[in-house]
């Protein structure tokens, strides 16, 4: 009997291990825009590249050694937030006031549980802001003042404004005055740059986060899209989770996010077609340029986007690694080569 | 040849005009809660039934000559802010810091076109700033002091903040301070009380709109699902148009506009079992509380609700009206029974 517990408790043990032990998988972006091989130095784009596989490699171990969806897309959006490669966090663009007003969400699939602010201006890392409404407040979306004042009531570190201030943006900035007094038509890239991930971890859950600066020279506290749940970001364990980053009113009147999912759950498409649909038959045909991470239940992992380039990366439940920048013309679902040897 | 090429003429004349004349419909509602005939007197019940019918009968008539979807959506819910009866424009709830945060957006089916304000204070109307988003700005979604100074530079009607207060406001904000300070339970009704009108023209667009005060006692810039396309407002004339009342929390995270008509559109359910899926099944099983008006390109209304009542008015394509408050025990679908002359 005493043998026999042992082989029951055994089975039970490895049981629960490899319950929690499922496939993973992670996708990240980090913006989409007219990025050619001509418009980036070999410089910035090993730079690109470094950060991209540093955030995909770093989730996906994360993900392995059993941390949860909500943990490894906080974790990873940090990582690109500090860095002032993205407009995220430090190295977001300027408003026309020439501040910055950011905005984050999160999305986790089991529960439909969310978190997003607008707005923020103090909040070192935006997307904590997202999580710590989700986790700590009856709401789902907190905007301005009030959601930095939130933030600091419930212990997150604060800055500066000034701390999430690049040359490259204040640069952007006036550039985008100078264009906008002569009535020049302003540099579209300058509405890209969001950052972004999608994961499925070993429980099986399914989530998504999404962090931005918004548009340079933005003003009369325009919200896009990022912060916005089935626009920006969405995550269902019924049918998919997504992060988008483009023209952020495009996303919202389209409901990229959500649509994709639905696309998914209802009419049975693999995840990949649902994506090609949104974003190139119904953005595409409308001008809305922007792409979208996605990922399913199973690991498959699309990274679509409509545009020139997108600065992207994952990993999905066969292990295969992508870390990618521009488009790759002999493949038509945009998910590039693997350059993260390169 | 003369008068073949009046007879000629004239059917054509006559083909453009019942071009322009196909069925038409509407739909209002002014907010959803707790509402049983114990809870108001006959009083009040009266008087909520009798702008209900002013707004559909006003609307309806407008849209029978040929006004456009956008137009009467903006008009009829003028006419619910200006009433101190719902919890939008005059009549609003108060937040924590005692003031009004007002919400709105609107949506047109054909063109996905969209607009919204959150956390404005000092437009007249929110629902012509949202307008005024739409139509004057590249943006959807604007907020805070930004969106009035917008609205302003629109040459919209300001106020000063105080103009949406009632005595039953204030008092609600009282009671919820006291409750807030006992740890006892909120009165949930004090959630509720938007407005919203969806409507088919008789060009066969679909619009939809919906306004709000928010909740009371609402703090830290919060947004609900009223100015959020997808959430608590969607029009899309390839399924349907919806505007939502109830916990914005839980209709953000199921989003609950674009759901039904995803299911509408995707699944080929009929308008009113995709209604009563999303509010019944999903979101009445994860104890969201509200209701939803939603209308179909062939001019179908459903008007379905989880809780005891909804104000609610419609007149479908065949010209049926319904003005209604509370839930009707044999009927399922919600959509209540004819009062409009009672």
């Amino acid at each position: 009997m005493a043998h026999l517990r042992q082989v029951l408790l055994c089975c039970l043990l490895s049981g629960a291990a490899w319950a929690t032990a499922g496939p993973t998988a992670i996708a990240v972006h980090g913006g989409a825009g007219t990025l050619t091989r001509d418009s980036i130095t070999p410089e910035q784009e090993h730079a690109y590249l470094k950060i991209l596989n540093a955030a995909v490699q770093q989730g996906h171990e994360r993900l392995q050694n059993g941390a949860t969806g909500s943990e490894v897309v906080r974790e990873v959006i940090r990582l690109m937030e500090d860095s002032p490669l993205f407009n995220a966090g430090h190295g977001a663009v300027l408003t026309w006031n020439s501040e910055h007003e950011l905005d984050a969400s999160i999305m986790l699939g089991q529960s439909l549980a969310a978190g997003a602010v607008a707005g923020v201006t103090r909040v070192k890392n935006p997307i904590d802001a997202a999580y710590a409404v989700l986790a700590s407040s009856p709401h789902v979306l907190l905007s301005g003042a009030g959601a930095d004042q939130f933030a600091e009531q419930q212990g997150l570190r604060m800055v500066e404004n000034r701390y999430f201030s690049t040359p490259r943006r204040v640069e952007a900035l006036e550039i985008f005055r100078s264009h906008n007094r002569e009535n020049k038509p302003q540099n579209v890239d300058e509405k890209f740059g969001t950052v972004g991930v999608v994961v499925l971890d070993s429980a099986g859950n399914l989530a998504a986060g999404t962090s931005t600066g918004g548009m340079t020279g933005k003003r009369w506290g325009r919200i896009g899209d990022s912060p916005l749940i089935g626009a920006g970001t969405y995550a269902n364990n019924r049918s998919c989770a997504v992060s988008a980053t483009g023209h952020g009113e495009f996303f919202i009147r389209w409901q990229v996010a959500s649509d994709i999912c639905a696309r998914v759950r209802y009419q049975g498409l693999d995840l990949l077609t649902a994506a090609n649909q949104v974003i190139h038959d119904e953005l595409g045909s409308a001008g809305g340029d922007g792409g979208v991470i996605a990922i399913d239940p199973k690991g498959n992992v699309a990274m679509v986007f409509n545009t020139e380039g997108m600065y992207r990366a994952s990993i999905n439940s066969d292990g295969k690694k992508v870390v990618s920048i521009f488009r790759d013309k002999n493949n038509s679902n945009n998910d590039g080569q693997d350059l993260s040897d390169g």
